[in-house]
């Protein structure tokens, strides 16, 4: 059941590269706030916030497209689904940068720095894949990586969350809201993994019927 | 690619309208609860439980009808979406109200009023917008306004949590599990504001492939 | 408008058969991880963690078979929605079972059994419904209980919250993290309630318009 896309509707691929490279650029500002002291997360933060509008914009050009465009009803939900997805990622590291400077949290643990940096190294294998995502090429490996910072990911979280909440030490419960601040912003962080592996499920899914 | 509904499936427009109607009822049975004195609370609870209900049957008829229409795919999942984000409205803002009495918050900060007031405009001009769907037309200014209060609501929210969890103050911990209770009311709202941009957001990506 | 697959796509039955059968299952040592004693939940626990990776190899397999199947778009979003919402119930059971070990919740509320007796019910039903699904007969009760077993999982689940968090002794605020934790693990059951109606409704829809 192949069928390909018109010259026309290959519009959306460079849309879907620069909205990857734009999370790539995101999530180098991310890991740098995480690792710096807390006077220059500010900043950061902010150059994130910037991040988020133009991934806003790319978002909003992406659905502009699909509405004027001709596509088979599927591939139209696939399209769809990926721009959804890469929204999420964006928004998850926006909000992860904004709640840290907000929450004041300047110290965190070790796992935040860890969590961000699997977050950047989805994003690189992300922003390499998106441009090979019209011709259909070398998408599998791809899709492996992701998969498996994911699972990175996901130990990390649950070992984060035991650390933070599991602690026996009763004396810890005097500053139960640093711990729940601390909380939102890795839960925030696992949001964002996980919109990584709907990127890349999304991507394999499209590849499948293309090819 | 225009095409047009037939008459038949005409018949989802006044359900929508409806739909958006009870939810600027509830609004204002919302705003009334969160400015009144505890006492009165727990009746317009119940209140906006019985709009919750009306609501769900709505919702029902709606998808029925959904199932039972020969409508172009992409269509359907255009319908199929702007009932479930008129139901993730609706369904937000009973559950604050809930929230509200079940945990007993007699005392909520001022900007609370201020997510509800937001709420309000948002279902009043939903409640305009939604009649006028079936002819596509004056919808530009409603998804506009839409955005420009979710905006408003997602700086309302932000300075909200910053107020309940950034306090320096370590006497403030003593009354954490307010704090988190307050927290919980704060963010279902906020949910509430992102539905009803996804309810815009639908109805233009309606108006466009209409046009 | 009714339309039949081809046996070629009746593929997608004998799945959703063993991912019910596969979710009962778990249901069953959920709910004897909640009910035994402490020190037999960690065995338990990974009991469900093998259940989810066999669940994930189910969705894959439907995944990659709607990838490759010919199906008119509407009913193909329906399998993707059904597919989904098995995984989402899935995932929450065994999230639920992970959480109370790794923050060492010796001692849960009864609700929470109680919470996991209304899942294994749903679990039980839908395993029973699934078979029915090829043949679309039957399935109308399920649709009922299952809706109805969701309704007495929102009741406990509210209640649970009351309990938790409305309690107006302020001594209970000594122990602010076990609440947080529980009710962690009381939302992620509530979550699975949810998926199982989503799962009811997806089925019932299917059941309308090929009927």
């Amino acid at each position: 059941m192949a069928f390909r896309l018109t010259p026309h509707e290959r519009g959306f691929y460079p849309l879907f590269t620069r909205a990857a490279e734009n999370i790539a650029t995101t999530a180098n500002n991310l890991a740098e706030l995480v690792s710096t002291d807390a006077t220059r997360r500010a900043e950061l933060a902010r150059t994130i916030k910037n991040c988020e509008h133009l991934g806003d914009e790319l978002t909003h050009e992406i659905l502009v497209m699909i509405n004027k465009t001709f596509v088979t009803p599927f591939d139209r939900e696939d399209i769809y689904r990926l721009a959804g997805a890469l929204d999420d990622v964006l928004d998850a590291m926006e909000e992860a940068a904004d709640r840290i400077v907000l929450y004041r949290l300047d110290t965190l643990p070790p796992g935040v720095a860890e969590q961000v940096e699997v977050l950047r190294r989805a994003a690189g294998c992300t922003a390499t894949a998106m441009p090979k995502l019209e011709h259909l090429a070398e998408l599998e490996q791809y899709w492996i990586d992701v998969n498996s910072l994911e699972e990175e990911a996901d130990t990390l979280y649950r070992d984060l969350l035991g650390d933070l909440l599991a602690a026996p030490d009763p004396a810890q419960t005097v500053d139960v809201l640093t711990v729940l601040k601390t909380k939102e912003v890795v839960e925030i962080l696992e949001e964002a993994a996980d919109a990584f592996e709907t990127v890349a499920n999304t991507v394999q899914s499209i590849a499948v019927k293309e090819s």
